[in-house]
């Protein structure tokens, strides 16, 4: 599910909007709202980055209650690195929004991206808050996505529907990249809104879930950000059954849609069997999740800063899982790898130096790596490939590279885009 | 010790050449010999990417007897994950090269440099040496170092003489390096000769300290190479007293060019306690191979791949020099920070985020940041210096980022260059 897609209709109970405030000097949209028109439950996943950003520290603190019922984002300025007053300003701007959209100042999450430093012209974030509040509406949720965009060429948007019980549930959500991304989430914002009642405890489980296998696969340019943040509101407003813990498999370890229900561990003796049906709407919900999460992460790493190619790195034969992913993620944060895969040649010997110093177990005799399927090494040679037979699947806007290591089952995928010099250019 | 230099004089006893043989298309010199005209004692260090190229794996076998009297090298091809006719080659190298110089084969190691896959062309080689054998001579070094360059834009060679117990002893050194260049060494080659008189172990300590203190923190791009080598011979023509193990400082814990000798635990009870003058001895033998190691790996930073700057990463204050290690390594591979620093401006905001995802402990509010004693960052915020200030700066030909992360004595320093568009046209 790739761009350019016609941009999903919102789910119900929500309106959203965006417009330029005057945080980017260039007048482009830099001010977004996203609001539920009742109590929402409340999910967030936050950058790793021991050094955070006001609005992911304020987020942090909100999301303990488990419910908001707006975001606010303003792009241009990330409000990182800002201190005690960053910290007041990102309070003051989910005040302002809250005032603004007359719902509690608890309810409202923030959010901000772009450079490190600056303080945020409060004055004008407030007075855009003020004229965009009575804006938002049904239709807005593109204008919201344009609003979010900092060095992105394109907005990035990605919606889903499925039927739990009967009643049709929609996931609509949003996305900004573009440089700063790698794993464990790097400078990417992402806000997912959906109209399934969940609590707060499965929304957390399912967006972790959602993530691991989606945003916490991308890699740009290596560099995790101070402000990656993705947040996911449930509003219930379907009219669907509610989702609970204890009916999802998204605790269960093996990872499997379709495996035994495992209660909770808190209060397992008063939780209720779950019916069938309840298994299978959560395992519905949390696939439809999963796709939005891979959708709106694939479009990152394809409007990579300067980039034009999704370039799927795929590791089987590790040792563990464990290390197929470290082995993946070698290969695709090597800046020689991905410098060279700006042209049109394998580069099959910086693959195989990726992996040597890597932290996974790599026995050179035993591996194999192919492209698209063409092999251009076998028990760590070069295959007896014609070299020419890699300019077509390189030169391309995609490619898998997949690599057997040849020592047991682990497997991983990452995915990641080329670095040229319009890379440089834009982060000079 | 920074080029342009004068090139250094060739220990007593040491003969080098280069010439072109064909390995490179482009016919440049790409055949270099190194030659002692008595036995040497020998030392190495290697990449530790677990794919190594054969000539790795050759020498690591020679070095076992501790002694050599020649080093092969060619570039344009690696010889690396070429299997077992990839091994064949090497040693048939070094026999070439022992039956043209009239030396034992197991006195001679080898080295190459290049493309990662293709086998050597033996022929070509095997002529070459049979060629360039007869006309090494003592003003030989220059052509050697020529003829081991790559995508270097100049070869790169140091010297040092220093007085052991009366006699004059000099070292010689050259290198060559360019892209894949990085922590635990990568894409390089050196080669160092000394007339001084050292036994084996006692070389190879001195020459893991030098290395750990001048290879070991450079830092290009990031990727570790299958063919990283550094080589030392010490043939003893300068008649200067033999050093050995009991006389060195190398095997102190503390470092210390002065601390208290240790004798070898191999059989303490033989050893003669070492006069005050072999001491003194073997602290100015590792003093002026550490100065010549260090003077070489910054010849490599300043040719990196399309770069231009030295860029010095000091950081202080951490809770041990291990993490301070890891956090200058992490700002030192950042490629927001090293794309940003080929233009004018701090990007002190990129050298925070990099510092937050390091594996050190970093607590925002504690950070400093200078740029050549200017101040960026005052407890993790924006210091009131003019930014305007720091163009001349970040634009000059180098700079030392300061970064004290105020949580107690652990530093470290790490070298590395600006990433620029050229980096990326050599690398297609």
């Amino acid at each position: 599910p790739l761009p350019p897609s016609p941009i999903p209709p919102l789910p119900s109970g929500f309106r959203a909007g965006g417009m330029a405030c005057g945080v980017k000097a260039s007048g482009a949209p830099d001010l977004a709202l996203f609001v539920s028109d009742r109590p929402a439950s409340a999910a967030g996943v936050f950058t790793t980055n021991q050094v955070q950003a006001a609005p992911v520290k304020v987020c942090r603190e909100k999301l303990a209650s488990g419910s908001a019922r707006a975001i606010a984002v303003c792009s241009g300025i990330a409000n990182a690195c800002t201190g005690e007053p960053g910290l007041r300003d990102a309070r003051a701007m989910a005040a302002a929004a809250a005032q603004a959209l007359e719902v509690p100042e608890a309810d409202v999450l923030v959010g901000s991206t772009g450079s490190i430093g600056p303080l945020l012209p409060m004055d004008r974030i407030t007075a855009g808050l003020v004229a965009l509040a009575p804006e938002i509406h049904e239709g807005g949720l593109e204008a919201a996505a344009r609003a979010i965009m900092t060095t992105d060429t394109r907005p990035k948007w990605a919606g889903a529907e499925v039927t739990l019980s009967g009643t049709t549930v929609r996931i609509a959500g949003v996305a900004k990249g573009a440089g700063m991304i790698e794993p464990d989430m790097a400078t990417m914002l992402s806000y997912i809104l959906t109209d399934a009642a969940v609590s707060p405890a499965l929304l957390q489980a399912a967006l972790r879930r959602a993530v691991d296998g989606s945003f916490n696969r991308i890699t740009v340019d290596g560099d995790r950000s101070t402000n990656d943040t993705v947040l996911l509101l449930a509003n219930g407003a379907s009219g669907a059954p509610p989702l609970e813990c204890g009916t999802s498999s998204s605790a269960s370890q093996s990872g499997s849609q379709t495996s035994a229900v495992h209660s909770g561990s808190a209060t397992p003796a008063l939780q209720t069997r779950p019916t069938p049906a309840a298994e299978s709407d959560a395992a519905a919900f949390q696939q439809a999740l999963d796709e939005v999460c891979l959708s709106l992460a694939l479009q990152i790493v394809r409007d990579g800063e300067g980039a034009h190619k999704l370039i799927t790195i795929r590791v089987a034969g590790a040792r563990s899982d464990a290390e197929a992913d470290a082995a993946a993620r070698s290969v695709a944060n090597s800046l020689l790898c991905k410098t060279g895969w700006s042209g049109t040649r394998s580069q099959w010997g910086r693959v195989m130096d990726a992996l040597g110093y890597s932290p996974a177990k790599v026995v050179e005799e035993r591996v194999a790596i192919s492209y698209n399927g063409v092999p251009a090494v076998r028990e760590g040679r070069m295959a007896d490939t014609d070299p020419d037979a890699f300019a077509p699947i390189v030169g391309g806007d995609g490619f898998e590279v997949h690599i057997d290591l040849g020592l047991g089952d682990g497997a991983a995928v990452v995915y990641t885009c080329e670095i040229t010099k319009a890379y440089v250019d834009i982060n000079v």
